[in-house]
């Protein structure tokens, strides 16, 4: 039996207050719950469907699940095709990025959009990037739909949110950043270690965190369109590095 | 002044249905008003606030603009942030696409999400894809959602909807798809000129269009995220043709 405290509780966590005040956030729909179950976060409460607690009686069985409806599940999420399971899921603490001098680590420079975010985190999941910094005006990285557009990525990719310039300053491996006059980045040099600074759709890179981009690289453009979209030109630069 | 029969019209064409009876779509926002006003696009009716009137008088010199208020835009049109200029046009007669033989024309086959289709036609726009081939059950490339994330790119690329296994049936030049299995894209030998077909995000390419792709390409994956999103995916392929 579910009360209306805890459906009050599920509902709430769509705001980012609730989800601090909480510290707890939502995993809904099958993909993003059975990769949820695969990693370190921890489970506060799982809701599912005898239908799909029989189908997934393996990976739940040192599971506390809770029974319920499909009709509650509708109710209850944010996303309006998650009809069979929904989890509330300790928000872990705070880490610093640990960064190793083989790696490539993406830096987001205000991508507010949650869609952009999450597309963004499955893209660095695709591409073996375990870690993401990004600037405190991200979006937020629990928020229901940035988890639902990871795919299940949500559950590699750490996010850390921190301010960028004060982090960049500190850091000795190259710094890339798409500008568009930088280098064709068909043609540049890219190193297999470093950093890719994605700027926001409206603003693209602030001017204090670009003064440490060190590769200013450009996506060249053979039509008409003026710009790409923050996840596609994401995607275009992560394909160029990992050729 | 506007009348209420106005208003209603203009509401109706988030639909279908509406679009198809009246002949009309809704092209909402600055960027995408402007960019129609330099394409071969038919005007129906324009309503902008004497704000954007002012600033954009040079543009608008020919043609007939009704003097609104934004509150009236806000009302009007569906996008949230849409408040100073809003067109109705109307739909061009479907034309049969003209296929040359030295260029890349993009197929998409079930790509129902109007984000993702306007995505698409952004990124064709950015790789100089002029025409784009859509199966039937594609989004409607008329509905708003599709014109606004298209950014002013839907002026540019034509989409032609029609059955995708006849048309490819017709065809001479390669056919390009992503499949898991194929080759490597980044070791595949691209041609200048063909075709590349994008399937749907949930069921890929149907089997009756597959026949047709005589040369299947994967994207090769260095992580652990499952698939990628078709605007992504899209963006990654165009780039690696055009290098």
């Amino acid at each position: 039996m579910i009360s209306k405290n805890q459906l009050k509780l599920i509902n709430s966590l769509a705001q980012k207050k609730y989800r601090r005040k909480h510290n707890l956030f939502l995993v809904q729909g099958e993909k993003n719950v059975l990769e949820l179950l695969q990693s370190s976060f921890e489970l506060h409460q799982l809701f599912a469907t005898e239908d799909f607690y029989q189908r997934h009686s393996q990976a739940l069985k040192h599971q506390h699940c809770v029974i319920t409806t499909s009709e509650f599940l509708q109710k209850a999420g944010t996303l309006q095709s998650n009809d069979s399971v929904l989890a509330l899921v300790k928000s872990p603490d705070a880490t610093a990025p640990t960064i190793s001098g083989s790696e490539l680590t993406l830096v987001l420079d205000g991508v507010s959009d949650p869609g952009n975010l999450g597309t963004i985190i499955r893209l660095a999941d695709w591409y073996g990037i375990k870690q993401v910094i990004a600037s405190e005006d991200c979006a937020d990285c629990f928020n229901p739909k940035v988890i639902s557009a990871s795919m299940g990525s949500f559950a590699r990719v750490h996010i850390h949110y921190t301010g960028l310039a004060e982090f960049l300053s500190l850091q000795s491996m190259p710094v890339y950043g798409a500008f568009l006059e930088g280098e064709n980045l068909h043609c540049a040099e890219l190193s297999p270690q470093g950093f890719i600074v994605l700027g926001s759709e409206s603003h693209g890179i602030r001017p204090e965190v670009a003064r440490y981009v060190n590769r200013k690289i450009t996506i060249p453009n053979f039509g008409q369109a003026e710009s790409l979209n923050v996840a596609m030109a994401g995607a275009i630069i992560l394909d160029n590095f990992k050729r």
